[in-house]
């Protein structure tokens, strides 16, 4: 059978910086034609970055994408890389429409999802992307117009049928007619954010649409941080009969080189299939001359925190530098959450960049002072104590606060010292709540809440524990130094905001919460729901009703990488002004 | 030709308040029947509010609204209120789908933007909307699956067409087949946001597409703030020679009726027209005996900058109230911005729950402090003083900020000062910038951008300007004191966080950045048209990149209501990791 050497490059590239990204483009086909590939396929929109946002409406964006994808095209052949085939995604406008053509309902300009293939300096064909999805993180019909056609290209000997992401996950569309249309390899090009425990779905996805189109399915995906979202790589192929046989690993930039032993194309294309207009395209004819094969690897699949603790760190490394920031602030408070978000911190930027303050008041425990040093000794972090009695002083004197106002004031003088030395220094002010805080508001509005990322907004509190612990044990078996104290792990949770105060006085055990949690936000359940699951009414209205009341503190919250299913956000999108109230009780009558 | 005396009743509703919405529209069926009415038309989504959001996606709302509109059918007729006619915008489900059957990129549960037709306790047919809107303001692709049939439903002998908001928008669709259905009158129900001068607008659109129908044409609106939206009634009947014969005011919570004059209904239905179902429906076959009409009435247009001034004041009142806050709180700084924002405070709110904290520094000028004063001596609102220099002392001495980092402090620490009085006596407190800085990125996050709520974050500042010159003026017209002090609008503007400071220190004169603003982030041109439009191309190069720099700020303001075509936030989303620069100084080559 024909062969065909594959370079899936999954990059990681940053959203608008059109030269940059087309720089990488060129130098990773360069590296994969040193050693022999014959396609190189780069995810979704990498010449842009992904997701666009509004800037698919901004006419001079689009235009700049058009030209660069031409400048591309020629400058590839230009270098001397004209015979490789090179499919990049784009941001493309739909035929026949100009900016000047707008249409009530459809978005300004006609943008479209594309890929373009390209080979000996020229752009030879385009894929339009069909399904656009426009739930959960994505707002695709918001920004793009749909294709109907599928691309063929014949590509020595070989039928090669190249589609965009949603296009795999919903039925019908060009994927359903990959088999009618006779393709020997099914590429899907894909700007897919991580989820936890999406790498499985994925793996049986291509399985499964391999078996459906009747040939071989290669995937590659973005890699990269990308405000709230992280797209995790995990490139893979899969045979005509579902087996995945290569996979590249999640969270790391690189290019998996595969050869592929593929049936050589019939000789009369189809023309239209379900309404779906198949377009061949012809590169190549002839098979390539046979040649030695290299061998396939799969990546080794992480453990579910090592790839939840994988993804947070990307997710904040790629922040830092995308936004042009070189260090990063925290408040140690000693408790588990910073000391997670400041062991995470030094993984991403290295601790030499990490500038951890402990802003001890008058509740402030020893042990909380002394956990904070130990976690600054075990980690190298730069350290700083400054006590905020000095500051908080004033206010109470002049202010006359007390109960609620008075704890409050604490958590915001302290965001006041480091947005001050943030000013000062440049550093990003890293937020350090978990999940479980925001889902009922358990934070201080202007206070914990300051700063430009959170890196555990969307953990819940029992999984930071997990995480801590697994980034502990995960250096006691490299022979490192496990960077959290075990104390911080280990003490009840608090906010030491008055004296003897613990999370419990105000919440139900984590464990317990995080269970309502799993049902009220990421199953969308009702209360109804959650009684009949068993938890006892009147905790349920409580936590329910918190949930709502806090949304906008969500709002007002930094970004932080997604991990579960329903990020705040990006995910679960509702209004701040909103009366809905379930009724837990009366649900318990029903 | 048969009568009908038709209610377009423009309620303000809260989102989520079931029970409250419902009770509403019992309340204003009974007013419009005890005024003779036959038609009772509430707006679109009357019964959850709109936007609902993601509440869309949760089957327990979905469930709730279902069942409040059978329950509210049967209370108006128990209620002696079940021979007229209403038309309640709900929440609904796709008929033949339930929550266990979701399909990948349909909405979960498949909820439709639904009217009911209710008659004598029944809900006797149900429109759906079919052009799902999913630009601007508006995600409905994202909560709804289209409906695609026509309702017509003949009343006292008059076949009446019913669709929802966005079908009058779009060609095709349900209205277009209204005259192939032979209907006597197209009914519109809406919620459709203010945006200046959009009341002209949309008087065009129904003079229009009542020629289009050859029908006469009813648009009744929702009124009310939810958010950052404001809707404003302008409820408005045409002739089907296009003449606008009635309209209500906007702004303004209200019940018009109209007496019809209307062709008599056709004996023959059509079944069906390009690809839309008409549905008939018949609740009476019989003309009303003939009465005599009431004389239609039409509100008087408003000025622009009573236009604008009113939606401020709707949209603040209306966050104040439906969050359940009694109270604002906002700092007086003797400028503009934060003086006509105690002017719509007072007419929103009254002065009584209007508190004003003058927080001078050691860089504020003599007559700011005045300026502050006379302003509160002028509306009547409670005036407290508290300067911030023992405060800002301890900070400065613990952390040695200078520069920039020193400015910021100030506004941090007025902040603080503000959240912490919130905290202790319940007030909301009003963040006071306006658009153009908003634009610009000139305020301090987590300083003067803290509050929950910023009447000005979609008013330029020359409309500033404009709107506190308006409301002056209409305070002398009306033999009223003006609210605000002549010298607060009359003097250059400046933060006064240095000495000496005003804001054209390091922007460009507002006049001129408006101007800029407009296109670049209202039109959404390029720098290149930008530079063709006679803008100097350093200066262009200079607004641009602050304007994109400046977006993770705005995203951590405060939601204030829409005023202009392109809101911050539910317009214009953007990404905060966004490299794409466009460069003027290359555009002016070109």
């Amino acid at each position: 059978m024909p062969q065909l050497r594959l370079a899936l490059a999954q990059l990681d590239v940053t959203v608008g910086d059109l030269d940059a990204n087309a720089d990488k483009i060129v130098s990773w086909t360069r590296g994969a034609v040193d050693r022999g590939a014959h396609v190189v396929a780069f995810p979704e929109l990498v010449l842009t970055g992904y997701p666009v946002e509004d800037l698919a409406l901004r006419g001079s964006f689009v235009d700049a994408s058009q030209s660069k994808v031409q400048t591309l095209a020629r400058r590839l052949a230009d270098e001397g890389l004209g015979d490789v085939v090179v499919v990049c995604g784009y941001l493309d406008r739909a035929a026949g429409t100009a900016m000047g053509v707008d249409r009530l309902g459809r978005p300004k300009g006609s943008p479209t999802n594309s890929a373009a293939v390209i080979h000996q300096g020229r752009v030879v064909t385009s894929a339009v992307k069909h399904h656009l999805p426009n739930y959960g993180v994505f707002d695709e019909f918001r920004h793009f117009v749909p294709g109907n056609t599928l691309q063929v290209i014949r590509i020595h000997g070989i039928d090669v049928a190249l589609v965009i992401c949603e296009d795999l996950w919903q039925d019908g569309g060009p994927v359903a007619v990959t088999r009618a249309a006779g393709a020997g390899l099914l590429l899907v090009v894909n700007s897919s954010p991580y989820e936890a425990n999406k790498d499985d779905v994925r793996g049986e996805l291509v399985a499964r649409r391999a078996r459906e189109a009747g040939c071989a399915l290669a995937y590659v995906n973005l890699v990269g941080g990308q405000d709230e979202l992280v797209f995790d790589g995990d490139s893979l192929i899969a045979d005509a009969e579902g087996n995945v046989f290569a996979r590249a690993p999640q969270f790391e930039q690189g290019s998996m080189l595969v050869d592929l032993d593929l049936p050589a194309a019939t000789a009369i294309p189809v023309a239209e299939h379900e309404g779906i207009e198949i377009v061949h395209t012809v590169l190549h004819e002839e098979p390539l001359p046979a040649y030695e094969p290299l061998q396939p690897a799969i990546a080794p699949r992480l453990s579910d925190e090592a790839e939840m603790y994988g993804a947070v760190v990307l997710g904040l490394r790629d922040y830092v530098r995308k936004n042009g920031f070189k260090s990063v602030l925290l408040g140690l408070s000693g408790g588990i959450d910073s000391s997670l978000v400041a062991a995470i911190a030094c993984d991403a930027v290295g601790p030499e960049n990490v500038f951890g303050i402990s802003n001890p008041s008058i509740y402030s425990s020893d042990h909380s002072r002394d956990d904070a040093a130990e976690l600054a000794a075990r980690t190298g972090l730069n350290y700083r104590v400054i006590p905020i009695q000095p500051m908080v002083q004033p206010f109470l004197e002049t202010l006359g606060l007390n109960g609620l106002a008075e704890e409050n004031l604490q958590a915001r003088v302290r965001a006041v010292i480091w947005m001050g030395l943030s000013n000062a220094d440049g550093h990003l002010v890293l937020a350090c709540g978990n999940k479980s805080e925001l889902s009922v508001g358990y934070s201080t509005i202007y206070g914990d809440s300051v700063g430009g990322f959170a890196p555990l907004k969307d953990v819940p509190k029992t999984v930071v524990w997990r995480l801590a612990k697994w980034r502990n044990a995960d250096a006691v078996a490299k022979g490192q130094q496990p960077p959290i104290p075990e104390n911080a792990i280990a003490k009840p949770p608090s906010a030491e905001l008055r004296p003897g105060q613990v999370d419990t006085d105000s919440l139900p055990p984590y464990d317990l919460l995080d269970d309502m949690l799993d049902d009220y936000v990421e199953q969308d359940r009702g209360s109804a729901e959650l009684v009949a699951a068993g938890f006892e009414p009147e905790l349920v209205s409580k936590v329910v009703q918190l949930v709502d009341k806090a949304e906008y503190k969500r709002r007002q919250y930094p970004p932080g990488p997604k991990i579960t299913h329903k990020a705040f956000g990006r995910d679960r999108r509702l209004p701040i002004t909103n009366a809905w109230r379930e009724d837990a009780r009366k649900a318990a009558d029903n």
